[in-house]
């Protein structure tokens, strides 16, 4: 029998925190007593409570802790990180610590040096007297690697203030019955809060953002600078390609709004003239490409990172056709990201949210429920949800953000 | 083994028709030979088929051309309408013509005399020298109904010219990937052509109205004059007195976009307050009602038929607790409608879908594309589908319609 | 300002529960002290938390303390209940109690009076010793209605011992990627119990029971003494019945498995046919239904409430067309309930939901999320969903619970 | 203007060909003239159409004949195949002939000599006398590719007998509403007849076949030789060989029917151990992994091929992190394979589906309506879609194919 006395600090009780620490304890086979609860008198007090934890195997309780860090709990006495060298390129050692996405610091040679780029389900590396994490495809032989959970303690995100609503419109819940409009207004003053900071705002799109006609507001927003990154697939930057070159998106005949059905040759041959080009920026300085969202951010010299997948055709030659070179490429991206959006696209939400540090502000939209519920469940606490129709969405959004697009033509009007 | 030559002229290829009409004789267990077909050669030319049906029974092949009807089909030789006097009150004979939601005439002393009120699933009374569609659960002992297929005719709509590009955004498909933007806007150009012919615009709607924020949009777009009737249930019209009352809505506290988990007290406090005051009308006039969209109905004197649902809380006074009493006055309300649009309800718009001739054109708007698809199932052919968020629908839609509104604060803004 | 001191044992913080109860008090817009806080140490120990509310208005503490005591807290010291005379028909007083559908007690001359029929959004009626919920519609004028949150207390459910891991699948989540065959025995397993605690078992069942050609599975359920009192609507009955005597439903050919598109007019012909027969009942005695659901219900002695909708064609005789009556109907049928299950119907799950006592155990089976998730967000937390499959999942209960379907024939395959 | 004399022979009315050919022909802005039209008189009769196409230009006249060669469409007099020297490698001349996935035959040399591997989206490469499809980013400098549409046949599918009612569940339709347990049977029949033909079964599977707690089903399925070749994705495989190592998988205890909430510190140890071991097949042989679906395969001798994406972790040794090499790879698997069925996942199907040729059945089973309609919408005709459970679907799929699994203990129950 093992046991271990932790001790966790904050809202424990109206962020349900507590609630969840003690499942988790029980659902990993361990058990508990609470020696010591404080609660916070009032609302806005901080509670405090200190558990000893009990597992049959040391290994066990190691892996428990890991786990309840998700949370903020942290040993109260955590010791001294333990280091163990890499045997064999791409594979940790068996009890490696896994790390979360919370600020994370380890105790080295007495003092607490902090984990640069927090990430979850990575190991933590330590180089001289600097700390980092780093993906398993990524370790070598000949590394040190932090080993057990003794030494690592997480900083939980501090609580959002319930008493004085913010930026707060669904929590628990993903819902479509929400005031929209609201919304929307909400996110429009949150990125221009981190443009005034400084900050980059990332995009991860699909290819609903072409096919609902929502790629003038796209290109608006563009234009208007609350596009700083793109993280995408082949299919959004080609349907995108598409609608420009022929004036449809697999399909989709964007002026009269009805559909061709599959329609793919056109797809095909979209993606052929800019291999042909041999990239979409040298399509554009060509003048093969002059128009969507993909020409914008060319010109505006914003970064895309378009990394493939499986059913991709052709690729277009910007894309990564290898997926680990492809997320290695997306966390160079994540540099100065204040805040990511997420619009229609399951698969690159779920690997952007894989790799983004809890502290960013994520916003998933999408009108179907699965999708942002799917991204909650996969670790991404910071992530709020909004389950709407994307054509809308951007059309209102592009008209809070981009002057010059409320005032312009809008997409199926005469010019 | 009974046979009936029947012909149908029209866009039979390109629409679609000849296919579901021979698959209909297949599924009823007939058989057929094509007697004669005369192509169209262009796009815009008709074409005009006739064939044999074969099957055992003289009933079933009745029954048959019942069917092939709802898609023009007729007998060539159609001969008189056999009329059947009905011997129990809600019971109709056993070979009762079973009608399509079609313009149909019956054949009566040897004139063709049309059937009022086109409804589906109905019978044919005959009056006098005038016939219509009733409602199984309104015959009487007594009555005359049309039997057997004989006697009558169905005219089938007029193809929609596909070449032109209308009204058309989606015909076989449900889908959210349309540029929802334009759609918009081509239903606001359709409500202005309705009105200036002096026909009525009927709205179907559901709660979700109220929980994504938009009532202040349908308020708008009653003001403007664009809703004339409203079929609804107990549960928008309680939502929408509630968020005046208390400013929720079934716990979503719409100012600050947040949610009360349940908060079901509010909603039958709302409800008592208006059965105190004996109806929303009343309850508007002693000034307990202020605003919301009951109450926009009520003081620019437009039509509302509430029929409730065993869900139902309360109800409010002026729901139909009898669905049957409420059917009728749903078929009543029903006069001078030139168009109709459904939103975020799935049994209203069911309802509406079985009583509503095919001659008026439909638009059901929701989020969820199971409720389009599932009206389009139950034979609202007309029926057009919109998946999309209904909050920044309704909120583009008042934009497009109601210039107040365009100028207006909007619902968050601050005055 | 107003205060109110409120206590609450049990369970309090992996449960979630003392989180829920301090967001309702901030939603609400009160504030409070958490005055005193006795955790339990250990897993299975208690805790105890004393809190003083405070709010602006005397009204809105008493509102929140009914909103409280959905989650059993109450007031250390709830005093006497107040009585008021009702003045009208059909309307409660403005500060009328709304009750929850816990177990509730109220204190009438110095004693603590169980209230009978625990059903939520009523009011409490006292007649004489004793005290039973009604619904706003069934109150008379001259009625003792019990007022304010003063002389009620409302006793928690059990918390369910999370420690053993006995019928509990899903809590706050929604999800088909659970293992859902065991979940099938165990739901099997639970209704063996409470027919051996001579308790009855409650269905609620839509159409899709038809559609997904689970019929025969349910007719062994019926005939295996598994289903003792349905309540549905017009659809279910009427597919069942048209099923049975022509051998489709709604259009789908359930021995080929494939659909014919509408086919409406078998539909209402079915329901011609029973109400010539007058009734379900007497269609079987005569001969003219000889199959399907309903017959078994009938001749298995078995109850039935249908409840009819304004979708409805028909009806069929046996159905409530007045909603209110329908609801006192389905009110009657809990007598002696001791297990809910709810199949395929958003509609009537509601209604059921709605009536029924927190402490009748509730599974909600759908294949669609929305539909748990909804009836959930209603206030029926005892619920557990299952997102499916109806037909397979109908397929593997009667394998369980019925050894004759087991040995016999299948539906589909050659007897 | 440019014209072209293009014919179709087949069910071209019941089977709606002839409909999506026109609308084709509209969409692509042509013009058309029908100058022959010979109807099949009865169900069994095949007819036969003529049509001028008439176009502004040349190119657009080619694009259009390969379009309406989707549907078996094919010009009068097509000549013979016009060959060009590929300029650059991985880049199509702009006038490539971009393939269906039906089988084709080009004329060369006046002979008419067969492509082999139809697969949609292609070139058509010629290597001596023969011919071969070829993907964009396979293609070299110097290959000879077929160009315009001169010289090209395409040749449709059988039309589906409809009047004897085989293998035919869901055509156009996808719906939850079917009989499910018949489909089920329906399948198991196809798998049994293709393997007495000698064919192989392709099954492409997503994780819920773990979650679902359907792997135990899944084994048995493999054991009895109905799975030949699987296509997945890291993510299967990893929580499949998480639930063997470790007893659950993303958090879901499979006895107790419980979830961990994420959990994925066990995932990413999962995935290390195996990239310790080498390979999936290197742990099994050296006793790290003991059972599951993984383990199933390598001990049977079965194929399996696993394409990463941008979302995965770790990944597993032997997943293809290229997706382009992995496309490679699941081309070389489809060869003899009679059959494929796609299971849970939406990524790896819609893959599959861009690359098996029309010829090869498919059944695409899902619990999201969607994941079916997608992969029809992207030209998979022949796919079969049905909407169910997939836990309860596999665990009667075994017991239909697996008569061990039949008599043997299954999950959750003791043994």
């Amino acid at each position: 029998m093992s046991s271990e006395t932790v001790e966790v600090r904050g809202h424990l009780i109206d962020s349900g925190v507590l609630s969840r620490v003690l499942d988790d304890i029980l659902e990993y086979g361990g058990d508990y007593s609470i020696d010591k609860f404080e609660v916070g008198k009032t609302p806005t007090d901080e509670s405090y409570a200190r558990l000893t934890l009990k597992m049959e195997q040391d290994d066990d309780i190691a892996r428990l802790i890991m786990r309840l860090q998700t949370h903020g709990v942290n040993p109260t006495d955590p010791g001294e990180a333990m280091l163990r060298e890499v045997e064999q390129d791409g594979v940790f050692p068996d009890d490696f610590y896994s790390t979360t996405n919370l600020e994370t610091v380890v105790r080295l040679g007495g003092h607490w040096v902090p984990v640069e780029n927090p990430e979850m389900d990575c190991g933590i590396v330590v180089v001289g007297e600097r700390a980092r994490t780093i993906a398993v495809s990524d370790i070598k032989a000949g590394d040190h690697l932090v080993c057990g959970a003794g030494g690592v303690k997480v900083v939980p995100l501090p609580a959002i203030d319930r008493s004085v609503g913010g930026f707060e419109f669904m929590n628990s819940e993903v819902s479509s019955e929400k005031p929209q409009a609201l919304l929307v207004r909400q996110i429009a003053q949150q990125m221009r809060d981190v443009k005034s900071e400084g900050k980059k705002v990332l995009w991860v799109a699909g290819p609903a953002v072409v096919h609902t006609g929502a790629a003038p507001a796209m290109v608006a927003l563009v234009e208007a600078g609350y596009v700083d990154v793109l993280f995408a697939g082949n299919a959004i930057a080609t349907h995108d390609i598409e609608a420009s070159l022929f004036g449809t998106s697999l399909g989709v005949d964007l002026k009269q709004g009805r559909g061709v059905e599959h329609g793919h040759e056109h797809h095909i041959r979209a993606i052929n003239q800019i291999r042909r080009a041999g990239s979409i920026a040298a399509a554009v300085e060509t003048g093969v490409l002059t128009g969507g969202v993909m020409h914008a951010l060319v010109t505006h010299g914003k970064q895309f990172v378009l990394v493939g997948s499986v059913r991709d055709d052709g690729p277009l030659p910007d894309v990564f056709t290898d997926v680990i070179e492809g997320q290695r490429a997306m966390r160079a991206g994540l540099k100065d990201v204040g805040f990511a959006i997420m619009v229609a696209t399951m698969l690159h939400s779920v690997a952007t949210g894989n790799i983004l540090p809890a502290s960013i502000p994520l916003v998933c939209v999408d009108i179907n429920p699965a999708t942002v519920t799917k991204l909650a469940d996969r670790g991404s606490a910071q992530a709020r949800g909004i389950v709407t129709d994307i054509g809308l969405f951007l059309e209102q959004l592009a008209l809070e953000l981009a002057p010059a697009y409320r005032e312009g033509s809008r997409p199926g009007e005469d010019v």
